[in-house]
């Protein structure tokens, strides 16, 4: 298959081009493209190119207010900072709320950022990298696309529900998860359909309830969450603190809203931040040194530590840049000569 | 086997004067005895009155002050509440912070209890459930020993660190979940040893670092996290944030300072609060009604909300009583008549 070499700064240019032709506001633009190129140079293809199709299509469908302008709503005695995003998505919106939750964590220790109102399309690793990046360790959650059956129900109930945590590393990469509440993502059930291969049991239950490892039957009935009744109580977490108290949608919600998971979903996000600084001050040892005679022990350990896959993608990226392959560019090409044309 | 009713005023009477026989300051002592008699009433064992061995030894050995005085440090400014537990244990600690994390996530929106140097004996549901009488959304995490080997990694370098998450509700018991981020208790391993019975697979690999199912290679090796990679993440980021950030004890320091897991641990723990009302300001709905729509769909599908056979066993024992076997009860006239000479 041919390939072709592109550096991050020019695939840049070519989204955020793809996206303004779309419709799409500048500082909205911009804020998308930094996660697509980011999840394209981590090889973290799901959060790359291939997901502009689904942005256009949401915008086409006025699902999302492309020329929305976030702002900010805090006081400065609370260390909640709320970021609505007015329709618009959710990156601009937690972009212009980092500098806030960043002097709230310093501030007061610890303290909280909410999106409201927001079209969810990010990555939760590209945020809390970003608060590592100012020395604070990260929580960040938010609901999806009711698509996923408490253990024990018949209903799909909760969404995949992604949930990320960071914590800062200064001579290397971040120790960084961000990791589906569901057993396994429904791209992968539906690559599963498409090969015409049975899933592994315990991924999903069909209409019924009952366990398949069909893949029909399993879009057709809900996704289960990993590690059992465990993950099923950190997926309503999720729906709970994510959802219900930042007083946005539930996954259910979001679905019945928009009736489809082939647009990106509308709901809002939680991201909590923590200042090591503050809570180690007065105690023994560096926080930030002791931390990595943890992470030394469990890579001599021969265990691997979450994102590395990513970070050695990145890389190779950085030193000889993005690759893609002839049909990836052609497509760019189509998204930039018609527009919202190009998707249905 | 004979059967003995105790109300449970009668049993934390009777708990709190084995504690005191074996030397625990007043203060600790009912602080204590109010999380055994919780965990006898919820049918919970593994915090009920067979801990008051481990405890007692842990005293006899001298690894606790048992007659220290906790201490809350905190600035009005911050929404950190430190607690220096001073060697004692963490529930009198607990205690004492709580109103003040009350106070701050009022004020503040988000909040977050540490608890320094502690014996930490207690039952994290416990703690969240004392906050959802408070109104508040709460996290708590602490690390425990390293028994549990990160997936992949043939070393014990984490703990069973537990997780435990709680919502309030104003109708019924609170929601809460509270589990070990391991796949078994240890204890459990240590009853299949004690049966003669393998274990079922994927719970411990043996001190090679290969899969067992024999309970003495699995006490000899190590546990495994629950749900694979994303246990194993979680169980690591409770270190990190449960031991390192808050200038405390890891797992494995805890192990290396007491070089056994007969007594109970030294480290902290932290707990974070969060206000839904002052999260949920200015949006739609009330996030508390909000929730029972999604608890009532979740409990509607088949599923079972976590902790119910807890509250379960709660209610009898509230109209009926604690029941206790005939040897408990002897066990406990021992421990109140021999004092430390009952343990080893």
């Amino acid at each position: 298959m041919e390939q072709v070499q592109i550096s991050k700064n020019e695939l840049n240019d070519r989204v955020v081009a793809i996206l303004l032709k779309a419709g799409i506001s500048d500082f909205q633009a911009k804020s998308v493209a930094d996660v697509i190129v980011a999840g394209e140079a981590d090889g973290c293809k799901s959060h790359g190119i291939y997901r502009l199709d689904g942005i256009l299509r949401t915008v086409k469908a006025g699902k999302v207010n492309p020329v929305a302008a976030a702002h900010v709503m805090s006081s400065e005695a609370s260390a909640i900072i709320k970021v609505d995003a007015g329709g618009g998505f959710a990156n601009p919106a937690f972009e212009l709320g980092l500098p806030h939750l960043v002097e709230r964590a310093a501030k007061f220790g610890i303290a909280a950022l909410v999106i409201n109102d927001c079209t969810h399309f990010s990555a939760l690793w590209w945020e809390v990298e970003a608060l590592t990046r100012e020395g604070l360790a990260c929580l960040a959650m938010c609901p999806s696309y009711a698509t996923v059956a408490p253990t024990g129900g018949s209903k799909p109930l909760l969404g995949t529900n992604p949930f990320a945590f960071g914590w800062p590393r200064s001579q290397t990469f971040p120790y960084v998860f961000d990791f589906a509440t569901s057993v396994a993502a429904r791209g992968e059930i539906e690559l599963h359909r498409r090969a015409g291969k049975p899933l592994p049991e315990g991924w999903a239950i069909d209409a019924d309830g009952n366990p398949t490892t069909e893949p029909e039957a399993a879009l057709a009935g809900a996704m289960l969450p990993f590690g059992g009744h465990k993950g099923s109580s950190i997926g309503t977490m999720i729906e709970l603190l994510g959802g219900i108290m930042i007083g946005d949608l539930t996954s259910s919600e979001a679905l019945d809203y928009l009736g489809t998971t082939t647009l990106l979903p509308l709901h809002g996000e939680l991201v909590i931040a923590m200042s090591p600084q503050a809570f180690a001050a007065g105690r023994a040892g560096d926080p930030f040194a002791r931390a990595e005679v943890l992470f030394d022990a469990i890579a001599g350990s021969g265990a691997r530590l979450p994102s590395q896959r990513r970070f050695t993608a990145r890389q190779k990226s950085d030193a000889e840049g993005i690759t893609l392959t002839a049909s990836e560019t052609e497509h760019l090409e189509r998204l930039l000569d018609k527009g919202l044309d190009a998707v249905a």
